[in-house]
């Protein structure tokens, strides 16, 4: 961008904003320059504005589309693809600042939220009423619906209620040209083209959500957390078929391996065994007398499989310690190795067992080390590549080992993303999953919205081939 | 279409299906004039061919891509909205030789079926095992899986379910240039564009599926059939409001009024009170614990709705005589009225008694009568208007009705189609739910994998405006 284009759209976009919704000093930029992918992406926005109305992000867009500049939306930046990543320089628009709840409609079970409210705020909003918001990403006390729209975001509860795409009823979304639409509205399953199942997971490419219509559950009666401990990921990964196998569909099915536990345990001191080969944290929610009855069946299915133990939490305390000890793994991560890469993939529940033994020997062939904390009931594993970059090499064999991982994912018919999304950091992966002419019709329907493709460039797509270039 | 031309399709058809697959004699062709659309719509198609093979699809469509003449798939024809009609004349492309089940995979809860495999034959082949397929269309046991997809269909159970849509994972298409694109596959959320949730609910207009990915459940443990007899609809519409609130999601919600009841007693004996305002025929499935406790609350629900009589069936024979007379509605009617428009909406439940209450307003005003038997659960009405072809004026009367009706439900917030479809029949309805901006950006969408527009052209958009057109 030229100083004098850059000069002009800092004028113009503190005409619509205001100055203090306007960033633009070198050192205050920096703060965006990259999300929560933590390897090597980065880039710094040209400017950065945060509007507080659907009208103020329609008049950015339209001025950052006049003066054909790339626009990146951004919620609160927890995204582990490098959506939110400004590659292409040019505006990134971050919604954090419309942050409102604007309508709870109890009796037909809907709330319309801006954009940048955290997604923790919907369920606290409506909890003491009876009801709430069932995507919880584990970053679900920052991240933005927005967002989470954008990524179509999972979570450990989704194994029951299913992804952000089941709870989303509409979104008002502002085109790359700056034209404000609604996609979908009150009622499930709106009649004409699902422009918003098309719109939810597009990862910011396709236009900028400002506000959106999301689907309320009534809160379950009971909530039941059992820890399953096993000998080995695979005894604990045969029982994760065999809980499904019994029709029992649990709200979460947790694998947590060895390695996290003793990371965890030293941290948050959870209660998990430090001598098991894997646990099971099985979370089960419904009304009182299924939850009762499908806990006892859980026990007897992990037994069935050669636990060493299985116990139901007693009290509402044991529940929050066994899932603190989940929630703690990232933190734990932080505190065994210097740097990690968060990888996310989903295989078919039957591979888990076999995928679970290919990578261990990947981590030990490329000298990384790969604990593993994942959502086993649905399949969507998050094998952590731990490096130190102060060593050198160590950075590329942990990217090598990433590499090997998708592709043995791939083998075993899985896909690359479960829940993160493509973003930046596995553009190239789509390759492995799809012809070029899929990736093509993908990319006719983004020209339609983005003729430009000014909006959110160079991610989920991969770059154009060139003779060298493979993933 | 020239006869020059249709002679050249004919031998180039013959050529790719053998010429068993293509019917061309007039008489013959009658045949595929319309579908379950049964008003004023109908149109004989050029050429009828029924591939047995995506392959023979694909280059059916090729040929008639070089020719320049319109393709329409067509299911079993069972669909109520006229989307099987061949209104601009040329190829009908039958998929109903196309029925095989490819592959069961049990354990990963995945069927892959053609698309003219008939709704009920996927749970048929897969219950001996324990599993079924959820979306049940009132025509499950003729229509096809691609018909279901092509429409988004719905049905009694998927309150609890969700329509087709939740239930595909993946599907082979042809597009109208002839090429074949997967969208999807065996996994949910695949990365990148939500192709296949765009796809699904097009009505046959980006493309023609060839083979479908479906998901299986579990068969529930336990399944409890409930009728509760009720003074008024109004008050049936309440205790449907109050059974939601307690959190219960029963799988079925169906709500049948006393013009319909006394018609379906004549006929099916189904054990329905004549004098009740409406009665409510209620199932529940889950985990045996769980029906047996929200048997007893649905009951108490209903009586605290004043409901007359509210009892479960006590055997499988109590309550397949129950469903019997909710599946008969159609045949009843059929022998009550000579004529009938069965018309397809849905509403706010919290609006549905004002809805139903002016809905018999309008049935009065005009003339007509409108029984009324419908999915209450999700709001999901469906007003049969009466009439008799044969008495001028009564088709046109239940005609103007029928379209105050529509007016009414988007006035309460509602939608113009549930799970008909738009179709041939609603295609102006839409400008009450969209403004121009919101269908040329779904046309846009549609011309990306349809640019010449003769992929069932006519179906779902309004026609281009003119100074005196309204819906």
């Amino acid at each position: 961008m030229t100083p004098q284009t850059r000069r002009r759209l800092l004028h113009a976009c503190q005409e619509i904003v205001g100055a203090d919704g306007v960033v633009s000093a070198p050192d205050e930029l920096r703060v965006y320059e990259r999300d929560a992918l933590t390897t090597h992406h980065r880039a710094t926005p040209d400017l950065v504005v945060l509007p507080t109305s659907t009208d103020q992000v329609a008049s950015v867009v339209r001025v950052c589309a006049t003066a054909g500049v790339p626009i990146v939306p951004r919620g609160a930046g927890t995204g582990l693809s490098g959506g939110a990543i400004a590659t292409a320089g040019g505006v990134l628009i971050v919604l954090t600042r419309m942050n409102r709840i604007l309508d709870i409609d109890l009796p037909n079970r809907t709330a319309t939220v801006e954009a940048g409210c955290v997604n923790l705020a919907i369920s606290r909003a409506v909890t003491p009423r009876g009801f709430f918001f069932a995507p919880d990403p584990a970053s679900q006390q920052a991240s933005t619906i927005g967002g989470n729209v954008a990524e179509n975001a999972g979570g450990p509860h989704c194994l029951k209620y299913g992804a952000t795409k089941n709870h989303v009823l509409g979104a008002t979304v502002v085109l790359p040209s700056g034209e404000i639409v609604q996609f979908g509205g009150r009622l499930a399953d709106q009649p004409g083209y699902d422009l918003l199942g098309l719109f939810v997971g597009s990862e910011g490419t396709l236009g900028i959500c400002t506000e959106v219509i999301v689907r309320l559950l009534p809160l379950p009666q009971a909530v039941k957390t059992i820890l399953g401990v096993f000998r080995s990921v695979e005894e604990a990964s045969n029982a994760v078929s065999g809980i499904i196998a019994r029709g029992i569909v649990p709200v979460a099915l947790e694998m947590i391996d060895q390695e996290t536990t003793q990371a965890v345990e030293a941290y948050a001191h959870a209660g998990y065994p430090l001598d098991a080969g894997a646990v099971l944290l099985i979370e089960l929610e419904g009304r009182s007398a299924e939850v009762a009855t499908e806990a006892f069946e859980v026990e007897q299915e992990c037994r069935a499989h050669g636990c060493l133990d299985a116990r139901v939490a007693q009290n509402e305390e044991e529940r929050a310690l066994l899932w603190k000890g989940r929630k703690s793994a990232a933190g734990a991560f932080g505190r065994m190795t210097r740097n990690y890469y968060h990888q996310d993939a989903v295989v078919p529940r039957t591979k888990l067992a076999a995928v679970l033994q290919e990578i261990a020997a990947i981590g030990v062939q490329y000298g990384v080390r790969v604990p593993n904390v994942f959502h086993a009931g649905d399949g969507n594993i998050h094998p952590l590549l731990c490096y130190d970059d102060r060593v050198p090499g160590q950075f590329e064999r942990a990217m090598a080992a990433g590499d090997e991982i998708m592709r043995c994912c791939i083998r075993a018919g899985g896909t690359v993303s479960g829940e993160h999304g493509i973003g930046l950091e596995k553009r190239e992966y789509l390759r492995l999953m799809y012809s070029d002419d899929d990736l093509a019709a993908m990319q006719r329907v983004r020209a339609v919205l983005d003729p430009v493709g000014n909006c959110n460039p160079g991610k989920i797509f991969p770059e154009a081939r060139h003779a060298e270039a493979s993933p």
